[in-house]
């Protein structure tokens, strides 16, 4: 049967292509990152297991935050490299709350699927805030301030993905007040009161 | 206090530039398409409202796929315009199934919340396929033919998320047989016998 | 001479596609705005006036901030349209500053024209800050949160360049408080004293 | 048979975001174009004949350059819009030629089927020239001036394909010489002898 | 003469930055993947052999599907590395295919210079099918099921290129039957009859 | 205090993803270059002064063309790999030039500071040209030939800034007579007198 050798042909071609940007390229990650991601896994070494990551579960949630973050990016799940996707899950006990924060390059899409979360991003002019009930969804642009709290009775649990595989998160607290940064310079450059800003850094484990 | 004139200022920097593609883009789905998406809704008329979508919950399942899809693209959630990233839950009913397809433009990101799923994708040298259990995320380069079933014990439930706000679906029976496409051609190009070909355009509503 | 007719065939084409996206596209800002910009302006109605904006030069300086700032971005200058670029003049008076703020989708390239600023962005776990004098150059990568002062004796002048043709400022004080997000929320998810945050609401025209 | 439900469930999604930028988008040119290309017509005024063109075929050679060119891009196929491809049929009586040019968007592919050409490009450091034979491609990244000429004997014929669904020609010829720019600023900018621009320029129809 | 100064100036810049992502990036494919292609070879190795690929001529259409291939992609012409483009000669005998396929991230256009083709890509609501002779251009959306055959007399021939470097071929028969995903649940989820697929699993050489 | 807890969590997950493409991405320019700039250098060796260039004054003008010309791009400023932008510093001596050039990749933005400058671009079918006095601002889109002359009185002084971080100057002379491509092959693509090519090859360092 002649269809052997058609197979071989097209096989082939694809074989070759096979090992390129185009279907994966799942991440080398202890090579050197470039702009467009990580260097490429070779495919031969590629197995099913690459495209599946454990344990998006619940995260502890005895901290002040009272928040517990699990994340699924493209540094602990090399499979997403190029593919402009991550995920994470957010739990939040009675009175938590995830301060005040961006994601430079990556808009957040979160799905509530227990509890009620208050989320809401800022712009220079306005603030989009709502009340969130499991079922619903919000999109926070990419690079928009924005923050989440449980605004209901009991532990409160949603999903986010995000439109990089690989999302920073900068909170507000952390950029002001977790280095050393002098406070005077952060003080006049943020307008907030000196002893605020010594506060903060304090709590923060900043200085200067 | 002189503060009022370097807000006017910068506020007013912000106003001009508000009303661009930067910050975001809700859609004016009722406007021409494009190829980056929809025109935008005027600034002014934006309220919260347009960035919260209600009721990604359980679709019914009484179908012969024994499956339930709801979604939050462009279409009916306008704010993801232009953010590439769109959601979906999927409740698969015990023996239930997602058939084989495409989606041509969107990587598809799988978190398992309950029950068992198996899924899988196919190259042209190899396949991709593993047991998912609830904290078990999966990936689906995009463009890859894949599919999932329900293959443990109950109600399996999963949320799904998409590199694109705008996925299209491309279940392969659909493109075979729902349509006119002469049965004789579609045989020859598939291989599939005719009357295999005939038996599945009778099932998926096709002629020809 | 025959050179008409392969002109005229040559100008054929460049006329048909040069009503396209290919050469330029000067903004029509009255038309809806997309993702990838504003719809062009017919080429006919362009002249070589829509390629050159002026003013650029000094702005008044007599605010609280000590700065002057002139852009021109697209909603001024429409030729810059689908180009990918802006322009920025500051003038900041001997003690002037610009307050933190963020540019969500926008590289800053900063020239020092003369004076001398002190210039930073931070990110969660360090910061980049340098003092810099005529003929240096700095970078923010976009969706920092940055900084500048005027950290010498006399005024101090530089360009701006962003990566953008219409890049947002997100001023930390007005995201925070020139709005009606209510005080406590905002001092709960920045974790500022409620009289912190209320007397800069009072400041910066906010409320709630 | 219940098929028919889960068959309406994708269809129903399938449908919704078939009117999108996913799948195609056919290009209204009459529509104020955008940097992302022509605004889609609506998908159900679209037929097989919109992915169809028809006449890629010789043009006539009797011209200076004795080059014939047809092309298909998107002005007269608006099924490229949005999906980065052209084509281009030429022809080229024995000697023949194309003259210098760019196209400033657009990579070129060429592959000849019959006849020699001779096909470079050039850099500010170096010059990339081969002859071709049939079987033979050549590619040109994009914006690098470029030209071609018949080498061989007899007819030479190729076909193109661009990156871009609209590329433009700038023929160096018309650019300098088929204008109002005054020839002595012509003859300054590119250092040619004023005598030559303006011959030039009274054979390509320009003035000044 | 002066003029060398400014050339050396001109030049320098131009060295510098002739190293770089800019004007071309000829592929080192003996280097890891990335997901913008391939790291580049040095420049200084470059010469005007790396622009030319030679033989993409007629391909032995010996085979079952009566087709021949030739291709010229990234992997065989490694010029084309990051200009997203690629070139194919198809040959196909009297009453030989293409068999369904898709090109998950590459938009298809074919030229027609011999013969007649029936071309047609498929929709989950409709399907685009022409008839194709010599002049003709068919374009094919990418991540679109798609077939051709050779629906006329005699030899047909066709230039095709891609609006990729290196694209994929996903021929369905390979995807569900030439390898080892387990018969019954390439039946189940594809509602082929288990006869069918074991039927084309001996016949592609796939197992399970 | 649990605030470090959570500081902990929100660090680790700052930490893993920092090391990526997602904040910055400073370039090791020793390392091969790619599609999409060099790779990063590990962000634990990056400092304060990675941001800033120094030197971005006034070039010396004792040159044919009067001009001087300091450049800041990703090969002397290496943080601006992937950011998408450059800078220039031009002085022009009374009766000064810059000759026809284009820059295949990156849309041109300058700033006039001091003195007169007349510049334009030209298309296939009109150009594009003004006198520009300081504080006007001037936009070449990207691959467009053009010129820009000292037209007033005493030197004059721009600064440009590039859509791209790695900007390549195709200045038209150097393209066409500063290499080896045959006088006669150039004359004949050009159209220019042989003589006027030779003199010019002369006059370039050209030679053929």
């Amino acid at each position: 049967m002649k269809i052997f050798q058609i197979l071989f042909l097209f096989t082939f071609f694809s074989i070759t292509s096979h090992a390129s940007v185009n279907d994966f390229c799942v991440a080398d990650v202890k090579a050197p990152n470039t702009n467009s991601g990580y260097p490429c896994k070779p495919v031969a070494k590629i197995t099913p297991d690459d495209f599946v990551f454990h344990g998006l579960v619940a995260a502890k949630t005895n901290n002040s935050f009272k928040i517990g973050v699990t994340s699924a990016t493209v540094t602990n799940f090399p499979a997403l490299n190029g593919l402009g996707i991550s995920a994470m899950r957010v739990d939040m006990d009675e009175g938590g709350l995830s301060p005040m924060h961006t994601h430079p390059d990556a808009t957040e899409l979160g799905i509530v699927v227990q509890g009620e979360f208050t989320a809401g991003f800022l712009t220079p002019t306005s603030f989009y805030s709502k009340v969130l009930k499991a079922g619903d969804v919000f999109v926070v642009p990419k690079g928009m301030l924005h923050f989440a709290i449980n605004s209901g009775k009991g532990k409160a649990i949603g999903y986010v993905s995000f439109s990089s595989e690989n999302p920073t998160i900068h909170t507000l607290d952390s950029l002001l007040f977790a280095n050393k940064l002098p406070s005077d310079l952060v003080a006049k450059t943020t307008l907030l009161d000196l002893n605020q800003v010594k506060k903060l850094k304090a709590r923060f484990g900043g200085s200067g």
